[in-house]
C-alpha cells in the first residue's frame, strides 16, 4: 500500500533510495469505518489524508443551514483542508468517509519538520498545490458556465466511477442540483 | 511602487535588508494600457504578474462558443496560469488589461533559478499558493449553492471595488448571470 503514495511522489519528484526507505518508515496508513467523521466543520486541522481506497466526502453547512457537498475524493487524491487565508485557522468544511476507506494520515504539526527532514518534500507540495490550484480553477471556471446537465455530463467523462460511488443527494449538491434535477438527467442521459 | 510587493511577500516570509535590496534588484515593473492582451487562450503561459495598480481581467471560450470571465485581479493580487495539470502546457484563459494597469512582471523561465538564488521564496510561494487554493475552494463552495442574488451580495461585501470598475456583462459573466438578470439584481438591491 505504501508503493502508492510513493509512486504518487515519484510523479513530482526524484527519490532515490535511501529517502524512500526513510519516508516509507514516516508513512502513516489507517483504515477507516463508512460514515467516520475525519473533520467537524468549526475544528482547526490538525491532519491531511491521501486516500489510498474509499472515498471521502468534503461538505459544509452554509449560512441559510444548506448542505452543500463540495468535493469528493477518491484514490490517489490528497485530502487537505487549506486554511491559511482564513482568520482563526477553523475549517470550513466537515470530511466523513462515504465508504470504508485506508489512508495515508499526515500530522501538519510535523510538516515544517518533514521539509527540513526532506527538503525535497517542499518542492513536492509546491507542485501538487500547483496541480490542484489548476485544476480547481477550471473546474469553477466550467461550473460558472455550465448548464446542469452539462456539469452530470462533464463529471460522467472525467469521474464516471463517482456517479456509481456516492449517494445521488449528495452528488447532486456537488452538482448544484437538487435531487429531482439530477435524477431527470440521468434518466435522459443513461 | 516596488514597496508595495516587498510588503506583500514579508506577508509571508522573513526577510533580511540584504534579501531586500537583491530581490528589489530583480523586480520587474512594466505599465500596460488598457484593453492590452497578456495572453491568448491555448498560448502557453512564460510570465506571470503582480498587480500594483489596474485590472487583469481572465477569460475563456468554452466548447459552445461561450465567453466566460472566470477571474479579476486587482491591487496586490497575483496572477498566474497554473498549467501544469494540462497535458500540453497551454493556458485555458486569456488575460486582459481591463484599465490601465502597473504590473510586476515575472518570468517563469527563471522560476527555478530565483528559488536557488532565494530559497526562501519556494517557502513564500508555497504559502501564497496554500492562500489561494484555500480561497478559490471557499467560492466555488459558495459558488455551488448560492442564489444569483446572494452571490451578488457576497460579490458587494467582498469586493465592492470590483463592481463599479469592470464592464457590466463581464462582470454578469463571472457571476453566471446574463446582463439582464444582473441588471435586475442591482436594480432590487443598491
Amino acid at each position: 500500500m505504501k508503493d502508492k503514495l510513493i509512486d504518487y511522489m515519484k510523479k513530482f519528484i526524484d527519490l532515490n533510495e535511501d529517502e524512500i526507505e526513510k519516508m516509507a518508515a514516516e508513512i502513516n496508513i489507517q483504515t477507516f469505518q463508512k460514515g467516520t467523521i475525519l473533520l467537524e466543520q468549526g475544528e482547526v486541522p490538525t491532519l491531511c489524508y491521501f486516500v489510498l481506497k474509499g472515498c471521502v466526502r468534503q461538505y459544509l453547512i452554509d449560512e441559510e443551514g444548506r448542505e452543500i457537498t463540495s468535493n469528493f475524493y477518491t484514490e490517489e487524491q490528497n485530502v487537505t483542508i487549506y486554511n491559511r487565508h482564513t482568520q482563526d485557522k477553523s475549517s470550513k468544511y466537515s470530511l466523513s468517509c462515504v465508504e470504508d476507506s485506508v489512508l495515508v494520515v499526515g500530522d501538519l504539526s510535523t510538516e515544517q519538520e518533514m521539509y527540513e527532514a526532506f527538503p525535497v518534500l517542499s518542492d513536492m507540495t509546491r507542485k501538487i498545490m500547483e496541480e490542484n490550484i489548476g485544476a480547481v480553477n477550471d473546474e469553477f471556471a466550467l461550473f460558472i458556465s455550465q448548464k446542469p446537465e452539462e456539469r452530470f455530463k462533464a463529471l460522467m467523462s472525467k469521474r464516471p466511477d463517482l456517479i456509481q460511488r456516492v449517494p445521488q443527494h449528495q452528488l447532486a449538491s456537488y452538482l448544484g442540483l437538487t435531487p429531482e434535477s439530477l435524477s431527470r438527467i440521468k434518466k435522459r442521459l443513461l
